[in-house]
């Protein structure tokens, strides 16, 4: 590929309302339809996560565990149709914008194996980039070779795109200003990374995850967890908080933010 | 696959109202869901038709022939978000009978080359017939590795996976009832052909073709001839009106229906 694609990733938290099922932030998804619209980036692949479309199904009927008994598997169709719905709501905001974005789904061109991607087809979406248009993809419920099905996050897809296609940059769009040393909402003395190697993220490890990092840091190290093979790639990342205004635009142009820098 | 699969084709005059843009036939919907839940075909591959929900978009922008300028882009995400939306609504059909339906999206699995499918990854299909889904596909706009994007018909994915998944029967759901000598609306001597080899269609074909056959009954010479490869390779194909009871019904249970069997 010529230009060097940008992978943007814009978490459940921002685009939906964790609290209530099957409600998305239309305010927020508007304001980044418009920011994107706005950044104008050329080859532009976005994934967005889940929040409560996907994970109040998936956790109903137990999805994360893999294939137990048949009862689950309407319960796969059932999340899958939330993902669907979501999914073609943000798009439709994306068009509204004059942004060609295209559903790609996941479910259709992955297999995960134990979780992990084992295969995925990415011929129509290297062929989308080409023509201009915007692939959209989405934390998803897939068939996994050996546990059944499996629920693919939008972070690991994030990463092994970014990898496979060579990404110039990756952007991941959350609800907090980025990677903090402690919870900043409990912790005064918690302060923002603005930049962080691999290296020095290797040495924070311990500390933070003595104070259970997980929770105090809103889930962040599992975040990291899936981004740092695409950092080793060599891949910028930046964290930053996709609820704040014109956040995800400045990061999309490459514009000074606030936010956290991780670089190999 | 120990045992071969069934592949339903739904056509876009049956499951959409034809002459009222991106509306689709509910009730026409809502029964066939009853009749394919009530014929429980372990292995069913579904497919549908865009009807007027594929084809107004994709004719506004003139899609059918491929990338000529970039203000086709936004519309070739239209005719996609159309598409999702039938597909979404029958999906939502399917599981409130029970049916674990998943959707398979074309465009994000399929490449065609001038129109025709140059690949198509099938892994996740298969792997969900092997653990009691039922894949729905559709007519839909896809990725063109020569003309940039192309309309891929259902009928050429009905043709291509019945023979790629080695089926036992394909079963055409039309607004008709099956293949006549000529316009049955029109032409009082037209007759129901009940039964068809190869080796006859190919006889008719001259006089058919003649009287302009390709609206004379109803775009079937089209079918026929996606359909003929499906059929060459051994595979029982039977066209029947899915918009009368239990036709579909009795199709798919292999009763005895009134219909054109097409046979090698």
């Amino acid at each position: 590929m010529s230009v060097k694609p940008t992978v943007l990733k814009l978490g459940g938290s921002v685009v939906t309302d964790k609290e209530k099922t099957l409600t998305p932030n239309l305010q927020a998804i508007e304001r980044l339809a418009n920011e994107i619209s706005r950044a104008n980036v050329s080859h532009l692949v976005l994934v967005h996560g889940g929040g409560s479309f996907g994970h109040p199904v998936a956790e109903q009927y137990g999805l994360a565990e893999g294939y137990k008994d048949s009862s689950q598997i309407i319960g796969f169709s059932k999340t899958r149709q939330a993902m669907t719905k979501l999914n073609k709501l943000i798009v439709d905001f994306l068009i509204s914008h004059n942004i060609p974005a295209v559903e790609v789904q996941p479910s259709s061109c992955v297999v995960t194996k134990a979780g992990r991607i084992q295969t995925m087809e990415d011929r129509p979406l290297r062929k989308m980039l080409e023509m201009g248009f915007v692939p959209v993809l989405y934390g998803d419920v897939v068939l996994d070779s050996e546990a059944g099905f499996a629920i693919l996050s939008g972070d690991q897809l994030v990463s092994s795109l970014a990898i496979n296609l060579d990404a110039r940059r990756i952007v991941v769009g959350v609800d907090v200003n980025g990677l903090y040393t402690g919870d900043p909402k409990t912790d005064s003395s918690a302060r923002l990374i603005q930049h962080i190697t691999l290296e020095e993220l290797k040495n924070l490890e311990p500390l933070i995850e003595g104070s259970k990092v997980t929770d105090v840091t809103g889930g962040m190290l599992g975040k990291m967890f899936e981004l740092k093979p695409a950092v080793e790639h060599g891949i910028q990342t930046i964290i930053v908080n996709a609820t704040e205004l014109n956040r995800v635009y400045k990061a999309l142009k490459g514009e000074k933010v606030v936010g956290t820098i991780i670089e190999r």
